[in-house]
């Protein structure tokens, strides 16, 4: 018999010749948002370190665990699909996949039961080339022309954000219900609308106006918004207060 | 002739009560790179400062021309969609969409040359009830339930990746309008809620019940519903004849 596998265990995060420790700890606090906790470091400049820590606010696990490699080639060992994020255009002979192709072509893998890289290189230079030469395929967050790079930990945020939302797919819990009240039901709603109507007569609202084109106008706003019985009951007690103060205003008349 | 709207231009991204500048700094820069330039601050803790320059890296033209508001309702001037988002499920009574529905809502809307506000709290705190209640939708970054906190600026890279997304997309015709008029904007809303708040103290609706509570629960039944002009002025019109008759019934009592 075999289980379902791990699918988040099967993604690793690889960070090459990262510079700042600090940017190390948010991008453990990125995956571990998404549900990612294996992080393999290749060559960083200053780790561990406390400002890696206090960046990963929480996500202490991951930095823990992380590996610490000399050679990209160790990081990426056991795996079988690479991505490498890149700006780069040219000269990399690699297909060019967005974030969210790259996502689904990593899901497919992991439900094969591979391992998958994802590769950010060093926040100045990014990937050089024979790193990128390690990688299957290049992945480009589709930023603006004129000012192209995105944080190292921002970067790891959006891949992990469209692997996370691979991950949930089709399977996404039902959003919760708007209201934490039962909504109105028709009757409810026809109730609803003949109080209004009566409403709109005593406090002399339509004044010679079509009271039909205006009732039609108030029905579509207000069954467009999906009230619950409390928003129901709320409305019915101002009409009612309004309704009370045009007997007042009658009877004294 | 008409000419295409400026798309991009169409989108601010709100930071209500940030408490780091260097989070701003980060936003700013997190937004640049997806092509966004339109930042409006509410009472942020600290700005400008020189972490907040620092940690923009060049998208120091979005520091500069960020609008800082006293309030929330001043950052929302002239926007007629504001997309809250939160990490809160229960008991907001809105809408919850996920940040790829929400750039498509916010793109339509766009292309009907609406201005669409991306709306985000205060780090530990997030919105706000009241802060939300001048929402239309609340947004929820699919985060795992034990560690459900992102960064602000990633939150703000996540959400303007999407858009990003959603504007290279296809250029799919902008689908028809909810509305044949102008959609009701900030400013009208708050005239609106005003006028609604007077009316049930003229009607004498609270009786010693919390004022604050009842227009809290108006306040998200109205923005939920995404009114336009023609609709806010029947109800204004139904407002003033209400008042009409509270005044009859005060003079003759």
């Amino acid at each position: 018999m075999t289980t379902a596998p791990d699918l988040p265990a099967c993604f690793r995060f690889v960070l090459v010749r990262t510079s700042h420790p600090g940017n190390i700890g948010s991008a453990a606090r990125a995956m571990r948002t998404m549900g990612f906790a294996r992080m393999e470091l290749v060559a960083p400049h200053k780790f561990p370190d406390r400002e890696a820590s206090a960046l990963a606010a929480g996500a202490d696990d991951v930095l823990e665990q992380a590996g610490v490699h000399g050679e990209l080639v160790e990081a990426l060992a056991g795996s079988s699909l690479a991505f490498g994020l890149s700006a780069r255009r040219r000269g990399v002979n690699l297909p060019e996949l967005t974030p969210r192709e790259a996502a689904a072509q990593a899901l497919a893998a992991a439900q094969r039961g591979e391992q998958v890289a994802l590769v950010f290189g060093n926040e100045r230079t990014g990937l050089e080339n024979e790193e990128l030469a390690r990688c299957h395929a290049m992945v480009r967050i589709p930023s603006v022309e004129d000012f192209s790079s995105l944080n190292l930990s921002q970067a790891v945020q959006v891949m992990a954000y469209e692997l996370r939302v691979a991950l949930l797919g089709e399977h996404l819990p039902a959003p919760p219900p708007v209201h934490d009240e039962p909504p109105a039901d028709a009757a409810q709603m026809e109730r609803f609308f003949e109080h209004l109507a009566q409403m709109l007569d005593d406090i002399d609202f339509h004044k010679g106006r079509a009271p039909t084109t205006i009732m039609l106008r108030l029905r579509k706003l207000f069954q467009r918004v999906q009230m619950d019985e409390r928003e129901l009951r709320m409305l019915h007690g101002i009409f009612a207060d309004a309704q009370r103060m045009a007997r007042l205003a009658g009877d004294k008349k």
